[in-house]
């Protein structure tokens, strides 16, 4: 499909954070021009590839932007999916209670097909939110990966192996099937984290590693007493008894980073590694604060996760975004702490860092088509004072008029477009909770 | 008009936070009944007044609510709604610099017709995050009331008395008149803060306040600077100065109370005070956290505002409820703190309680017909494990699907029915921002 979206306002990022007007034309998946359109009196640079002016006018689809914002879609750089079924079924405990008195329990009942939908549920809800790619641990990956490919929707999986779940062997595996699995699937090394993982498995990821020369993810330094029990066990704090193993030889990252002193974030900083921030569950289960401004200063690469369903209980980058910067300004006491365009930059440049996706992150010729149209006739986004500031400290869910990814639109003006009926999926999560309900 | 919204999931709030099937009728301004139809199995309870179960095959229009939820309208109680033209204009700033190098300067071009824009504007945003009613300082007050009344929406004004705008004279008159002006206004008595304000214009409130026995609101011990000064200034806390001066015998509240001693705490609770609680912009302001738990347990009664849109900026009152549960858990370590049900009745009891509205805070016969649909077909409503705190922990703008002022619908569907176009009053926002711009 040949699609055009004219009379646009256009956050590129691929350079600085300056809006401009003009046109973005799609052909297949891939962006092909990003620049001013006729009536924007400018010339149009050349298009790349095999994509020439005088195809112009053989458009499959031409989008009246009427002046809202075309930007690149928001990469959600740590979630579980298919943890929808648990969204407001277990609150208000601590993370360790909560993991094993709610979540471990329900879902052992669960079934391939039941995270199949249930990862379906939690792709609706990112389209809503203008999250085009999802960076997801969670048992049966198989399943994650069919659901995203159905509904067209971007998927970086990443292992989740520990002491309970999964094999170094069914990890290989997984790599070498779900990286030439679908072009919107990509599988990364990782595991639950170091308080579930024994030292054996954690060396065989280590071995995984150095033979793929690939990075490597996990939780880290989610709660204090998960450093503190880590300090007991190994003498050393998460970061760095995973770095001893040689765990981030390849790059990778962790997600969460609450609680980071100032050796983690010098071995995050010269490795390269990425601290994935998860503010809304951090708060809601009332783990802490990340040191994001610390962070930044030292020279750490940031990104944004909702978490799973289950902790936030929303998948909103929105909310993300704002928390991101909110809770700095409270923990530095400094209203200028982490501003707007550092957060919107986490949001989408740092994520596709963070997953590997360099083709995702920033609208120019060549890239990914995976974009988003912000609706700025809109209350929250007047006046049009300044349109980055908008989005992250006044944005919502209700802003996202379009979700396009891998150059097809997914989502607009509230229908999904995703080869299922939301009503289907609804039905199919709510009969799934009964149903382990009763087998409790 | 009679309409009637059928097939309902309703939660009333009139005795506890149940969910029921059923309908909810209104007749006019009012509520007439709220119980089962004919197709949840149950019997018509006798509506009140006038309305007649012969006279149900009349109505105007009859919504098929699908399942979705009626409940009443969130309370905003306290705004600064003709601040809108500052949203994402002066960003990351502290409370007082901010104040006096961005928002006096700038407020000080305003003309009574741009205010009346600009409120026009807010009250767009406060249908789309399903808010039927706002509690809103600002001068010229009369501007504010006009838009309201325009737009259909119900507006509490409090006076914003300080050294520099009003009189005594003015919020007296004021206070006479905005109080027989129209259904949908009320005027309470107040002044801005202690800080701004003098002993003497603080005495003559509390006179005014004596004469017609009325209530006196705030802002109150919002940053640790203020309170210190207070302290410094008066031997006192602000709460306890401004109780000595005899302001709170006839009741009233406090905004922000972020700082809020045990003695403030007690004042609060016997004088029967209402602390509203305005995170968002506490967090952006990085003035600090409210005590919500320690004022929940001393008996404090709370509602939520969203604060003015310069400082926020967004006005969402799904964004603060979240905000005032996992704030809370943050401050007290605890993720069970001040769960969703509390959070909840904040945002409708509570602001009910505290602008003085007792026709509105709940559904029941006889009461005012402030009410929203929220769209549970949205995926972050599902699954339908708990829906009150799917509200307050996935709760988004985008599921207001209906908000409904006084018997009218003001919004729904994204669409505005407030007797002017909001591409109008975008384009107004815009073009005071400009002139002001080039004034400075």
């Amino acid at each position: 499909m040949k699609i055009r979206f004219y009379n646009a306002r256009i956050l590129a990022m691929d350079k600085d954070m300056e809006i401009r007007r003009g046109e973005v034309w799609v052909d297949g998946s891939k962006i092909v021009y990003v620049g001013p359109g006729k009536a924007d009196d400018g010339e149009h640079e050349h298009p790349v590839g095999n994509f020439h002016l005088d195809e112009a006018r053989n458009w499959d689809r031409e989008i009246d932007t009427k002046g809202n914002l075309v930007m690149p879609g928001f990469l959600n750089a740590h979630t579980h999916s298919a943890m929808t079924f648990l969204r407001s079924y277990a609150d208000d405990l601590p993370l360790h209670q909560w993991l094993e008195q709610q979540v471990f329990p329900m879902e052992e009942k669960l079934t391939g097909e039941d995270i199949y939908w249930l990862a379906k549920l939690a792709v609706l809800e990112y389209l809503t939110t203008g999250i085009t790619a999802n960076f997801d641990m969670y048992f049966r990956p198989e399943e994650i990966a069919r659901a995203s490919v159905e509904c067209g929707f971007r998927t970086v999986i990443v292992s989740g192996l520990n002491n309970f779940t999964s094999s170094l062997k069914a990890v290989e595996q997984e790599y070498q099937k779900l990286n030439h699995y679908h072009e919107l699937i990509c599988y990364r090394l990782g595991f639950h984290a170091e308080y579930t993982t024994s030292e054996e498995l954690l060396k065989g990821v280590a071995a995984l590693a150095e033979k793929y020369q690939a990075p490597v993810f996990t939780h880290n330094s989610e709660t204090r007493e998960e450093v503190e029990q880590c300090i007991k066990r190994h003498g050393k704090t998460p970061t760095a008894y995973l770095d001893s193993l040689g765990l981030f030889a390849y790059g990778g990252g962790g997600y969460h980073c609450v609680y980071m002193s100032k050796e983690d974030q010098e071995i995050f900083s010269r490795r390269g590694l990425t601290a994935v921030t998860n503010p809304g569950s951090n708060m809601k289960l009332a783990s802490g604060v990340a040191p994001v401004e610390d962070l930044l200063e030292n020279g750490v690469s940031l990104a944004i996760g909702t978490d799973g369903p289950a902790s936030n209980n929303c998948l909103d980058m929105f909310r993300e975004m704002f928390l991101v910067t909110g809770l700095a300004k409270l923990k530095e006491q400094d209203a200028a702490a982490v501003p707007a365009e550092q957060v919107l930059q986490m949001a989408v440049t740092g994520g596709a860092r963070a997953m590997g996706l360099s083709g995702c992150g920033c609208l120019a010729p060549g890239k990914l088509a995976d974009l988003i149209v912000v609706d700025l006739h809109q209350p929250n986004m007047q006046p049009l004072n300044n349109l980055v500031k908008n989005l992250v400290y006044s944005g919502s869910k209700q802003n996202i008029k379009l979700a396009m990814v891998n150059g097809r639109v997914l989502y607009e003006d509230g229908r999904f477009f995703v080869g299922t009926e939301p009503e289907e999926i609804y039905q199919k999560a709510n009969e799934i909770v009964r149903r382990i309900d009763g087998q409790r």
